[in-house]
């Protein structure tokens, strides 16, 4: 599952580039893929992954990237993780109706893979033909931003227990008297036969599975993505399978986890997780600190600076800023709701927009005029395409373009410019072995990204779409 | 006296543009302007204006804005206020030798300028025949930022004492001792007859006189300004008014001033001169809060956020971010001075670089490329100049541009663009009505700013200079 949005993350995770993607921890690698890692084993079958369909570019660079294949299911819109789950059985019984499942989210930290991935074929040999497991992770603290698993007296086998409930996030002192009687925190990862799933969802949430199943039966292929139906998709409840079905059944198990474990689900646990220096600080990317301590500085290009404080968050992005009390972090998810409700776009898109052949970015924008860096990746070919209300002019400052106006193609190089006036049906493509790199200025009465036509695109685009 | 650096008003503050010429309150024009108001009236003849050479064309704009004449003298280099006093004073001894001489620096709030001049005015009449005077404020606390004068038990006139010593920044608890003996906060403005600050100049400090002596005696007309000679200007030794005369001199008295002052020596300065919200912060720019208070958050363009703080600062600018513990705003200039010695632009220059004929701002840099935005006021006139190393690109997105390539003139209007290629001696002039702005894109070997040859220019700099 890979669909979320990670907003606590902001303004590193945002809508238009969540969490699961960016390489936050020191791996150098994203959350999903560091998932599909963990799985690239003899014992398991090819992934599928459910995604948002604004993701999908992202989801098949990452996986191609790591060299792995799989199949990419895209959600139309979010449903939260019952109907992603259920989309998912509905698949791996399509493949083989004996299959154990395992689902894992896509934004999860566990730095064992290998105690991970023992723990995950030790509960699918109960899961065989026993209930739906859960992993559940040893609490190091009363932590209030986790739900907590009870445990029964039934012994499934080693650290496997029966489920005697599950319990919402608490509030401190209830996570206290959790933590001293024995409770699990819920990871969310969930084991399963496939008969077992289905019965169960069957049973105790059907709307949800009888609509993964009409927008699996419906689902069109678009490129090489498995598109669910909009329409029936649209029907399942927004439940996440805690919700629909894990708190109903009483066929769930739990695992206890011989792992760390951290969903990484605000800036405070990024802390935690770094290695940090004799001040308790992590400093990454161009910062200075003077007189502070267990704090956060992250910075992807300007020069940020923290006097005088501690247990700081402090993430600068090219177009935004968080300063947050460490002991606050969670609240950034509210700082953000806020920021959408105010119209800010900081708060919901970066400003580099990825693309699938490639990214660009605005550098400058001003009273009738915009310049943009535009990176193309080699092979890379935007759309046919023409503007109402602006002229473009195109300079190559890296690599080699293809430029085609109004039908004749133009070779252009390192040093060369274009000029497209207003109304000019164009197209730019790579057909070099680096990526080429332009910077595009707009002149016009209107210089918005919606002023596009899209006559042709190779990419399968909807005319604007992303 | 506007010559200052203002390194603890850092990020907005810096070496190329320095606190006193930047709004940094709420009455819209820089400390130096409102300096400069403050006096014109009757009373007083023109300013003497002594800032550095870098600051010439800054401080000129801003007195035409103003539309305020005076002699702009400029300081070849950094040497403290005591030699700055003394040039002031010997260029108003030519102007007349029984001048009144108020010298003031540029740096300082005072909301209520009528009160500050009426006591100018009551100090130069007790200064006519008679101490060098000084305006002491009444202390609203024991504050370690400023330095204290003790009062004698000579009265002098309403309000004003003979001055009994000067004391430097006090630790805390001599701060509140001070307070309670009823000391004044020194506030740096003097008021003196001119043959009286000579003559105790040539008792306690000769050599600071000699050197200004000299100075203006060889200094050299340059456009408007009066340049000050190198050589004999660096002989002056590098010490305050208070230290070389002040706390030597038996002439001195003091004036209880009746108005409000600061020196915005720190943000938490001008956090406290703002009017905050029922939350006890100000924010200004893009910005956004949430459990927040007592906090201090401006940002010049992009989207600031802070989460569960309480009196912080969080300055943002278009290239640096500072956030500090508003109790720890005066290190500050630690931090700077730490990040000028590990080599960060930043911490000295701004991104935006004003020249004579406008700006020029970075936008974009990448392997072998630069982006800049330029903007050229009406009139203005680039040198005339070569680069060995980059062809240059220029694209007009607002107003007119007459661009001279290899001794061919040309007219470009918005939207068009002309190529510079390496090598080529080429000017730009704005001879329209409104701003110039173009984008300009370097492509070549090398970009850095020092790859220009400077054949001609109407602002007198030298070659590479700013």
């Amino acid at each position: 599952m890979a669909g979320g949005a990670g907003t606590r993350l902001w303004p590193v995770s945002r809508d238009t580039m969540p969490k699961q993607f960016i390489a936050l921890l020191d791996d150098g690698m994203s959350t999903f893929q560091a998932t599909l890692l963990r799985f690239k084993g003899a014992a398991f079958g090819e992934p599928i992954v459910v995604t948002n369909h604004e993701f999908r570019f992202i989801v098949a660079e990452q996986m191609a990237s790591l060299g792995i294949a799989g199949e990419i299911v895209l959600e139309p819109e979010r449903r939260d993780s019952a109907a992603a789950g259920a989309v998912g059985a509905l698949l791996a019984a399509d493949r083989s109706p004996d299959s154990i499942c395992i689902v894992v989210a896509a934004d999860h930290a566990i730095a064992d893979a290998e105690a991970f991935v023992k723990d995950c074929l030790l509960a699918a040999t109960i899961a065989a033909d026993g209930p739906i497991m859960t992993i559940g992770i040893e609490p190091d603290c009363p932590s209030t931003a986790y739900g907590y698993i009870e445990r029964s007296a039934d012994v499934l086998g080693e650290r496997a227990h029966g489920l005697a409930r599950f319990v919402e996030k608490p509030v401190r002192e209830v996570a206290e008297r959790y933590v001293a009687e024995g409770y699990l925190w819920n990871s969310g990862n969930f084991i399963f036969a496939i008969g077992t799933i289905l019965e169960e969802m069957e049973r105790h949430c059907p709307e949800v599975l009888d609509a993964a199943r009409r927008s699996v039966a419906k689902a069109a292929r678009d490129l090489d993505f498995l598109r669910l139906d909009t329409q029936e998709f649209a029907k399942a409840p927004k439940i996440s399978i805690d919700h629909a079905l894990m708190e109903k059944t009483e066929r769930a198990g739990v695992l206890a986890a011989s792992f760390d474990w951290s969903d990484i689900g605000a800036w405070d646990a990024i802390h935690d997780l770094k290695v940090k220096d004799e001040n308790g600080n992590r400093l990454e990317g161009p910062v200075a600190v003077l007189g502070t301590t267990n704090s956060f500085l992250r910075s992807e290009e300007m020069l940020t600076a923290a006097v005088g404080l501690d247990g700081v968050i402090v993430v600068a992005t090219q177009d935004a800023v968080l300063v947050a009390a460490k002991s606050e972090a969670g609240r950034v998810k509210d700082l953000v709701a806020d920021m959408k409700r105010a119209g800010r776009r900081e708060a919901s898109e970066h400003l580099r927009i990825y693309r699938p052949w490639g990214w660009y970015q605005r550098i400058d924008i001003g009273d009738r005029f915009q310049v943009k860096h535009i990176s193309v990746k080699p092979g890379g070919l935007l759309s046919l395409q023409r503007h109402h209300h602006r002229a473009e002019h195109w300079v190559v400052v890296h690599g080699t373009a293809v430029v085609t106006i109004d039908g004749t193609v133009s070779l252009f190089h390192e040093n060369e410019a274009a000029y497209l006036p207003i109304g000019c049906v164009h197209r730019l493509h790579n057909p070099g072995k680096i990526d080429l790199k332009l910077i595009e200025i707009h002149v016009g009465s209107y210089t918005g990204e919606d002023d596009i036509v899209r006559i042709e695109d190779v990419y399968a685009r909807a005319d604007s779409s992303v």
